[in-house]
């Protein structure tokens, strides 16, 4: 079987500094986050939703019967820069603070295809599902769990692409085959693993495996409100104007021509080059942020017209 | 010859209660249900059919001679969400009922194309084929058969596409090519199995493996009475109101501009979100359904018009 | 050399019961026939044609010289279940009446692809036409055959497509080059064989190989009276009335938006579907003959533009 | 280095009865065949041209030179059925009468593409002229030559197709290449080889081959007076009346919505088609080749547009 | 794992002479070659940052957070000839003069591509990194750094192309995830290097590479000042008139139906090619230098409508 | 390393009998001639220019700098027949003269793809530069150079074509790397080489392989007087009349539906026509000359539209 660096980007134990902050820096992204906690609590505790039932409902209702048959796994849809890649790998932060447990972030090697032979695809996907089982039931205990995993597949149009395109490979089609009996062994099972797909393709993915989704969220370029949250907290130290700030949300939203900034427009792009714009002989000043702003183009568009 | 684990996703003896449930939710597919169990029951014992020719007819009548010249194929074309795996991969609970014997579900992996070399796809499908003899051999006895199979290949398009796509490769043709071979050599044997394409790209299919087909039956998405039964089973005991029920079916139906829920949709998406929606502060309630269901999109529908 | 199991399908001798029976229940082709008949004949004694010119000619006629000349190709076009392949398999049963020889049936693997190596493809299709060879050679002697044979190619088009179409590859154009060279080897042998390439895309073979064919026979689906024929037959001892029949006849022909119903169509699909909604518990009756050829849509025609 | 047998079908030496038969029938061909015969000449005895300057041009004129910088190519274009490769393969027995010596017929198989290795067309190719080179430098003595040979290569299009058409692989590029080196390899050279192409799509031979082209003959389906001319040797000994001839030769011409039958039509389907119909029973008559000339196709012509 | 031979181009310590001066040479790039050397203050000591926050902003800012999360990649994009790629492999030179440390310049060789397996690619990358890791780890001491790196990857299109592109070879893909792993691995180390990709395509970007970039610089053909300063230099010594000059830089500027000239248009054709229309016999004129540039085309462009 | 067999055809010295007269034949390429000839005093004595600078302007010009950072490299494009290839591979004969030095002819083969693996492309245009190295290493001695070489890449389209073109294979790309280092590597060395990329498709030269060249010559089919000149010199002898010349020159150029002759046609095609049609029983008259040009098709143009 192909090991674990093989299969995933170095598994990274969750929380941790780096991710939390990023994690406390999406902002907007409440109705999602809710939800994932949500999700995780009764993969920790299947029995909650039965005692809510009972609570609530005086007792069992057949819906509770749907959950057993449902797949953990979700979409996250959306531009470039929206954010959804980095909820994606730090939302276990939330959800170790929520369980106190360690959770653990898998992220699949996209290069998952092995050393050249046609067919390996197909059982690399399969390992990294084994190893998922493998993990989970190290995760479960007669006590309940003691850990819990987020699985992401970043860039996930490329792996599960709709078989739709007459164009693919056979062995691209096994792969999606791959993903989706993979997905289906963890139905059921009590194995404490969350999956998400992101992409900015969702129009790409395979029917089957939509089918799948739990739910399918979209993610959008910031909103104004958002603009100024992310805004104000970067420039916290610098002593803009408040009146600056109004400009620079503005300036940095949607225009007639143009799609308004994305997050990473903002924070690894705007922001930065306004200090080494100034480093290292003067102070940042409202005027660089507002030239910059107005010289620097937001991130294209992905499109899926390209198909 | 390769072993059954790289050609089969597990084999599962039916009944379970699993499949059980979901064959029972199924509603609004009778004549389907019907027409295979008849199926089952020529397949445990073909004598039936002289007996009812004898019964009804004063005897043997010309047209039984064309059933042994029949292929047991059976093509389920439908949308996303309609239905068809469900039943392909359940029905075999009501033939173990009818024969009160044990049933055998037997899914092809998509990925059967060996690991690499052109050729081998050829080979696999032959020997998911022997695995049917072989396994069928063991199934019939002196005293009829002990038991029966289901053959189960979905998203069948990809394996046995067209033969009509200019660009198909010859490797994919010669997997075609087994494939009619495997179905051919099920004719006039007496092996107790039934083979189901399960496919959203029914036009994609090879005339050849049309042609064989006993049947082709299609699949939709649920019709309002169908809706209404799924949701009233699904909500039992959440205490909703009926008018909010007859809402729900209305909103979940196809409108001006978009298509109706699938079948997953009602019972993977809608229902369990609006439970997730309340839990674990406070009942579901109608409110959460009715919002629910006008936020929800239907599964897009499967086009063919990519070809 | 590659064996006899890994390029045909298991050979056939022929008569055997069941394809004799097929033989008789094809109407409507007796041109074929009767044509089949008379190469077989010359097959089997070449002296015969002089004989026959001596007879009626006094004596030689140039022409004679030009079937030394000839390949002994056939090309079967037509639609899919207009039952040419059933004729192709079949007809060796009238030539092993005719000459009171056995027949043997060889029907080329379409995989004949070999494991993987390019240019295998080439090697196999000449092992294919040595095997022929070598059966040949022994089924002629002193005193003249002891037996024939019958090379049956179906769904030929994805062997010999022609190479007009810019995208082919270089390996399938070698693969009409072995197997021009095959049917270049037959001529002016005395090897009693008969080649029989079946295909319903008979504009995709190349033309090198339509230049080769001694005859192209066009295959449709049954007309009125041939319809009539085929179903009074099936349906002998059901005890359906004559204007049922006339009625069966004229919804199973073609409509404006519809094609006529396919050999297999009839025999396969309507009466074996009418029998089983019958079966168990009540006699066929007229009406469930009636009600399920006005439900059964016809095989789509396949179509060429797809190029 | 690759044996003959892989890079030829079998060499036959000329002249042999039945290719001269052909060489006979093909009428209407005379420009061709005197260029042939005259570069036979010249192959044979390159002096020869030197003394024709002198009878007729008292002396040494500068053009001669320009032969040395010739490659023996000819380009055979036409459609099929057309008499080009008929020619191609028998003109070497006129060739063998006027040099009176042997002629051997070398044809390439298109499948010179060896076990699977990219890079070994190019190699076999080079391997098939190296052939030619052994051969010619033994059939080159002190006193002159004392054989000559005939290079074919049929469907030549596949080997030596145009690389405008920027789909083509690599590796194709690289056979017309190392085509291109062989034939370049030959001039200059004594080697008494003729090297022909035959192709029924002439727009697509690489320009760098079409320029290297001695002469490109086009070759068309037989007009009125070869089609009478053959058909009357055909038919001679069958009593058919010469009107009769007339009206076939009409019936077979080209009309409004169809080409005239190619030669191969008239000798390979035709004519045998009216002897089996009459064979055994009764004498071939007028009626029937009247008939079937009605009934029968024309070959379809090659078109290149599918490019 | 793979040496730094088959990875790099041959690494070059910079400064070296002929480098610098194509560096001096380059005008009109301030902004970027600023950017860059500030980008390079900060890899040698990233305490400068902090200490200018507390220099002029009274102590830690917010934003300076953003800075370790950034990676160290610039892309330049512009046409052929327009001083990217010179720039990218030569600004080295100002980096060593202004740390005063060697600078080691890594050229990405396009041809990682390993030996024909599929899934090198993958691997090759992700060893380039890897050597980037090992010589940033040397590079690194107690006392701060003691050189710096450029990767340099040119024509990156080729290697990191946009998945959007439907046609796009799984291996390709893996090739842009692997590259992404590298980038990621850089953040957040304090590996002295600076990753820039060059492109004339850069709307082939993959979208997650354009959204990790810290910047992207356009680089254009030279305008009117940057073109007299070009030639200026160029014909220092040659006594041209100061009136040809300007018309030269007229005449090399774009026109209504033609770009203007680039860089390398100006240095690498038109003045050596009028150096040697005079040489060796004569001096060269003002007249030879306007009739070439009246003659001499620019570089068409390079246009990314082909996709 | 791979040997020099397998990466060049035949190395040639110049000059030699055969080439000299072609280069003596190519008219109406003046300037090209004279170019070239100034190149290879460059490159065997570079000295030569500084020289020249002193002589004619005073000493040191700073052009001269930007020679050292030239490769020596030149596109020759043109239509088929239009003589370039003929002087890429003929005018060493007028260096060797020129120098009093032997030159040596390498063509590239354009079958430089090795045995099959992916990746041997690469190392194979490298060994090819090495081969040149070496060469060039033994070329020169303290006391200069003692021979020169000529590096001639024939259809260079198909080895270094635009990376523009989405459909290329990463493999081509790296293809074109490869000799894009390979031409790097040449810089500023004192390697006596002149490489020449012939191609009749400019257009699909990469623009990384454009921009490198030192100057761009597009080859034409003769005009008027170049093909009177030709005509002349291979017709002198055989005594036709002035007005017979002045009817083939008009004859042979371009008409309103037609290109005119290339220089093959003429000297390949048309004249040696003639003369085999006269052969070996008259003179070539006159008539002969006039009645073949009216009826030669010119060569087609190579169309770059099927792109």
């Amino acid at each position: 079987m192909t090991g674990q660096d093989d299969l995933f980007h170095p598994v990274t134990e969750l929380p941790d500094h780096t991710r939390r902050a990023r994690y406390d820096r999406l902002v907007g992204l409440d109705e999602v986050k809710l939800r994932l906690r949500k999700e995780a609590l009764l993969l920790a505790d299947p029995t909650r939703l039965q005692a809510w039932a009972e609570s609530f409902h005086h007792g069992r209702i057949a819906a509770l019967d749907l959950f057993t048959d449902r797949a953990p796994l979700f979409v996250f849809a959306g531009d470039v820069g929206s954010g959804k890649s980095a909820l994606a790998e730090s939302f276990g932060c939330d959800l170790a603070d929520q369980l106190n447990l360690p959770v653990f972030l898998y992220r699949l090697k996209l290069a998952t295809r092995g050393s050249g032979l046609v067919g390996e695809m197909t059982s690399l996907i399969g390992d990294a599902f084994s190893h998922l089982h493998t993990a989970g039931r190290r995760a479960t205990g007669p006590r309940g769990i003691n850990s819990a995993m987020v699985f992401v597949v970043d860039e996930a149009d490329a792996l599960v692409q709709s078989r739709e395109a007459q164009q693919m490979h056979h062995e691209d089609r096994a792969g999606v085959d791959a993903f989706l009996a993979g997905i289906d062994s963890l139905v059921g099972t009590k194995i404490p693993v969350i999956v998400v797909l992101c992409t900015n393709r969702v129009g790409a993915l395979d029917p089957a495996i939509m089918r799948r989704a739990a739910a399918t969220f979209t993610f959008t370029r910031p909103e104004e409100q958002q603009r100024r949250t992310v805004l104000a907290a970067a420039l916290d130290g610098t002593g803009i104007h408040a009146e600056t700030l109004d400009k620079l949300v503005t300036i940095t939203g949607p225009g007639p021509d143009r799609p308004g900034y994305t997050y990473s427009d903002l924070t690894q792009r705007l922001v930065p080059a306004a200090i080494l714009n100034a480093f290292p002989d003067r102070p940042v000043t409202d005027e660089d942020l507002l030239a910059l702003a107005e010289l620097t183009q937001p991130s294209p568009v992905f499109t899926e017209d390209s198909r």
